[in-house]
């Protein structure tokens, strides 16, 4: 019986590493995962890593061929391999590429999850057949991957595609990179929660986001509160929008893309984000480039795509 | 005698054509030009230009051998050949490439002004060895030509490349573009002049620059009076850079290029202008870019640059 070729995809986060073998169709396969235990160093985590993937795949290994193996993981630097000072993180800059072939002797790349998300989406999403777009990944902070001709744009150094830290609003909100007025202080899951406050500050309307302390709030809270209604979070979502719509209208002046596609939890809002979002962009665009890009959700699922867009670092390279 | 190879190159400009033949090591030949006569229509301007270029060209052309010729022009589409719209031409959609076609039957291209300026650049000044630069043009307007792995980003429709209309201050300067806010209104000959009266309405301190009017004010004369040391013209460079380098900073974010190079009227003003712009710069980078990304100026001769940029879209192409 012929093996079915997979690749296998990595994602590091914070918090969770999860891996799957990926097929070139975009399937994901005996999706599993560990603890990213970030405190401790790199090599922990890949020991732990394969342990796991072994006992996965040794049983199963007869069926397929595995054509190598890629990672998304923050601050990574395609094209040295290495992870950066990546925050939350107790590593210093660590080569992964090296470290993981010590444990797969196979070929291996690492990039950034959001580039890794614009891959995914390329090969298997509603990227598919465009040449030009730009992936905004919407979780806590605002990552974003940028294809021009059918390529992700890494720049001289590798680190190119950070959306989230141009800068939206001047003199604006502290962001956690050290900089004001980051797009990713008010376009993420994190930047909707202190609209929420800024704007129950501003007003004295009722509201349910009255009884909420800012620990507690989540975005996917002031997404059933809109759905409910409630002023505060409609207009939350009016002014997360009239931001990201603007900076998107800014990245079209200069990238001229057939479509943004969003991902993440804030994107899961639909509609109530992605249609002022384009009314927004749409007013904010130059003459030339009206009623020509589109604002599309993800085609990928959100359990997979961080492991698919992995793997597709490997399946875009053989 | 074996021929000399050249290419003609056009830039059509609002008030004035220019046009010379370009050698491949980028000298430029028997320059010349006709007036554009923008409010008549664009065959008017090709048959006087092609009527002065055979009276220069024809005694001469035993010694040249003619490989093509490209245009520099505002609002054209390197995809489709065409100009859209141009402002302050009473043109409407004209078809650059099938009108030079009827004049010259070899090899032709146009792209916008700017683009020329980044191609020329990198085949003959300072873009020379780099794979990611941004050139970046600031006369009346601000144009911008992005190099990504030694190509000119033209986006899906052709027309990428717009930074002079990213917002700079939300809500701010009325621009031309009809958006509002838009970088060129603060950063370009126009823009300082914009801010020298700005400054002006906000203190009372003595500046000679309070007996000019803002129609005789040309960005020239500020220059002058902040070498003299006049406060005034002074801030509005500081002001000036400081608006230019956070946007700097912010296409770093997205492009990290190797350098900016920085051409026109208002960037012959030197360090006064560049050294406070790459101040702000690095003061709005991610730890990341901090220290790699050099600001230049132009490699290229001002009364040259739109001709063999225009030219050396055929060298490229060749």
């Amino acid at each position: 019986m012929a093996k079915t070729k997979v690749t296998l995809g990595i994602d590091i986060g914070g918090t969770n590493t999860v891996f799957g073998l990926v097929t070139k169709d975009g399937e994901c396969l005996h999706q599993s995962g560990v603890l990213t235990l970030a405190d401790k160093p790199a090599g922990d985590l890949f020991n732990r890593l394969f342990e796991k993937f072994h006992t996965i795949f040794d049983p199963v290994k007869d069926q397929y061929e595995l054509c190598g193996a890629g990672i998304g993981a923050p601050n990574t630097n395609y094209y040295t391999g290495q992870i950066v000072s990546p925050p939350n993180f107790n590593w210093k800059t660590e080569n992964l590429t090296e470290l993981l072939k010590k444990y797969i002797d196979l070929p291996v790349a690492v990039t950034n999850d959001a580039n890794a998300a614009a891959l995914g989406e390329k090969m298997f999403g509603n990227g598919r057949g465009l040449k030009n777009f730009i992936e905004i990944t919407l979780g806590t902070g605002l990552g974003s991957g940028i294809v021009v001709n059918d390529e992700i744009l890494y720049g001289s150094d590798g680190f190119a595609g950070e959306l989230g830290h141009i800068t939206a609003i001047p003199d604006g909100r502290i962001c956690g990179c050290g900089k004001k007025g980051c797009l990713e202080t008010y376009a993420s899951a994190t930047g909707i929660t202190r609209t929420v406050y800024e704007l129950l500050s501003e007003s004295s309307c009722k509201s349910k986001l009255r009884s909420v302390s800012f620990a507690d709030l989540t975005s996917k809270m002031i997404y059933e509160m809109a759905k409910d209604g409630d002023e505060i979070a409609l207009k939350a979502f009016d002014r997360t929008a009239k931001i990201l719509g603007r900076a998107l209208a800014d990245a079209v002046a200069v990238f001229s893309p057939e479509a943004f596609i969003l991902f993440g939890g804030l994107a899961n809002a639909g509609d109530l984000l992605l249609k002022p979002t384009k009314k927004y962009m749409e007013e904010n665009l130059l003459q030339v480039f009206k009623n020509k890009v589109k604002i599309l959700q993800s085609g990928l699922e959100a359990s997979d795509v961080a492991i698919i867009g992995a793997a597709a670092l490997i399946w875009n390279e053989i």
